[in-house]
């Protein structure tokens, strides 16, 4: 018999490798860069196909370009589902892990599982979407939307840098643009869906733990702030007396820091800033400025957001200048399901010791997938806290623990 | 004999005239747009030699291109020359006495000074320098440049946008490029240079005062800042923890604001702002700014940009970011001839019960005279504070006390 830990160790160092050896369906340059619909998309998928074959799963490609994979449901309740999946595209130049390793750690998951004498009474698929990052067209999420039935037919009509159109390049690729809509799901037939994620972010590195138990994926809002003032020659206008909306912008992005630093989970973000007219000798009269909000309770966010804009425009009048505050996206937060959440828990406990719970600040296919049925995420350790660069990184030893976790999970279902 | 007050108010009505009659010489669109060596400029000399023969002087073009009048001269010292003047050329759009008045109200002082028994025994010359603004080519101050001999030949070689060297505009204007350094003055032979300028800020309209005199232009220091921090994902990267550029340079461009509002006569200004990876939701890796200071006193200026920096750097470190700071243009202040300054305060008190000194935060032709002889500079009133727009405005009653300062000033020289 082996020794657990050691038997771990391989199930992270399998992952690792499958992991290198995927990465290199991948256009030329650093990292990985694999777009859906493409030929890499093609030859990744070749690959994802072995990894379902091995785990004992049939393999099909549905309307929408997802590979699924699926095992079992020849017991007593064959129609019920329980998905995990990821997708399997990258950003340009990303990293290895972001979306596959939560395909590749399912695979191993089951595979495991099945080793260990899983022999469920409904079946499991795995699923491998085309499209979670919106790289090559300006729409995501294709896969999942089609299955909970929230699909739109109008981004068929959108169009790559090069003008091909998304319905082209799916009917291309196998999938059928025409059959989308009939992939939603019967209500209830899909008990649960589960994806492994890396954290993009460096809370489990600060803690020591290679996987955490994510709670609720932030709502997210995005603002479009505007701060009027008056310009004037920068040599000529004293200083008192002068309506800078770069001054009274500079207050504003403070202030919404240091309220932000004090709510627990909630992130506040000024990305991007712009100033008109923009000149070395100009007193700055606009200055537009981005706010995203993320936070994993809705009405924190919400009221985080009116308070910021409350401040804002008081303080812009001190300054003598005017705030305005438009958002322009809002997309709530779902939680993840309780007793899946407590089964990772305890899953997380038995393989590492303890587990820790976290939010997801970052969108995720199973923010469609929520529209569905219950969701729950698992997130891995990630190096330095980084993704979406050719860096990212997840260790075998992390990922063997989530193979870990997961399985037991699939097992304790 | 005709009452004081009503013949300032002629002569004041005569100086609203003629600019709003040179402002037709102008391309076509909202306010005055002239721009040298054009055909504009061409029919604006026109207007200017009418203007200067009526004050009864000979009229030339010199190499430079600068229209140049000339009275007197034939008395005790002919070589000794005053020079009052400013330039003919507008920025796009802009208003109908930047630069021109000061041309306009020089040759009705002179008219009127003439008219009041002035016989002096020095020349008088008015000069319409052809570009000040450096609109049209990437340089300006031609004019003044080549009579303090501090002209470099390099910038004939610049083009407009069309493509159009300066050397050949100048040629095809009448000017000639090769004589431009022939026109240097004999070190003593200019004994002053006078500019009547529309004061494009707020401070005489604030103080109730038709015209101001100047102490002195300030330095002008332009710098380049640089703050450096870490970017990351705005859901997946907490608020504590982060190094987030934007959230650094907001609090040096309060602190710029702060200490510049307690230094009398410094300005300090950041007009441009961009932020890198500029994306709303991706925290802000790099913030670039541009900090410009200007301060009627060099001292004053370089202390206060190298305590910015310094506290900058501090402040930046605390957020775990860094900020560094690039000097990338500087200009010495340059103080107005006291002999002068206090002339133009008598002539002040006199005609408008008080004078007001103030200095000068825009740089003007006067900047380049100052390499040449002792310079003054007298400002004029202008309506809400406003310049280089089509709104720019001085009434007809602030020109009328203007034409009287100045002639007031001549005959006392």
């Amino acid at each position: 018999m082996t020794d657990p830990e050691t038997e771990t160790a391989a199930w992270g160092e399998a992952a690792q490798e499958r992991l290198t050896g995927i990465g290199a369906c991948s256009l030329q340059g650093a990292g990985v860069t694999r777009l859906p619909f493409t030929d890499e998309h093609r030859r990744a998928n070749e690959v994802i196909a072995a990894w379902m074959h091995r785990a004992g799963m049939t393999v099909s490609l549905d309307a929408a370009g997802t590979l699924v994979g699926r095992f079992g449901g020849k017991g007593l309740t064959p129609e019920r589902v329980l998905v995990l999946g990821s997708h399997q595209d990258s950003v340009r130049n990303g990293g290895r892990y972001d979306g596959i390793m939560g395909v590749a750690l399912a695979c191993l998951a089951l595979e495991k599982a099945r080793s260990d004498g899983f022999r469920p009474d409904f079946a499991v698929e795995v699923h491998a979407y085309a499209d979670e990052e919106g790289v090559r067209f300006p729409t995501a999420l294709l896969g999942p939307r089609a299955l909970a039935g929230t699909f739109d037919p109008a981004v068929l009509e959108m169009q790559d840098r090069d003008g091909v159109k998304l319905r082209d390049a799916l009917a291309d690729f196998g999938g059928d643009p025409n059959g989308i809509t009939a992939l939603k799901r019967a209500p209830g037939q899909v008990v649960g869906y589960l994806e492994t994620h890396i954290e993009q972010g460096p809370v489990l590195e600060s803690a020591g733990l290679p996987v955490g138990v994510v709670t609720s994926i932030c709502g997210i809002e995005r603002n479009s702030a505007t701060v009027s003032g008056r310009t004037g020659h920068a040599g000529t206008v004293p200083m008192q007396g002068r309506r800078d909306a770069l001054v009274a912008a500079a207050g504003m992005i403070t202030e919404t820091d240091t309220r932000a630093q004090a709510i627990p989970d909630l992130r506040a973000t000024i990305g991007t800033i712009s100033v008109a007219p923009g000149a070395v000798n100009q007193i700055p009269e606009t200055v537009t400025m981005s706010l995203e909000v993320r936070s994993p309770d809705d009405g924190t966010r919400r009221r985080f957001s009116a308070e910021i804009a409350e401040f804002s425009r008081g303080f812009a009048t001190k300054r003598g200048c005017e705030a305005a505050f438009e958002r322009t996206y809002e997309q709530p937060a779902q939680d993840c399901h309780p007793a899946f959440v407590e089964r990772l828990q305890t899953a997380s406990e038995e393989v590492q010791g303890r587990s820790l719970l976290l939010p997801s600040g970052a969108t995720h296919d199973a923010s469609a997938m929520a529209d569905l049925c219950p969701v729950a995420m698992l997130f891995v350790r990630c190096r330095g806290g980084v993704s979406h660069v050719p860096e990212e990184y997840a260790s075998a030893a992390d990922m063997g623990v989530a193979v870990e976790v997961l399985s037991r999970f699939l097992r304790a279902a």
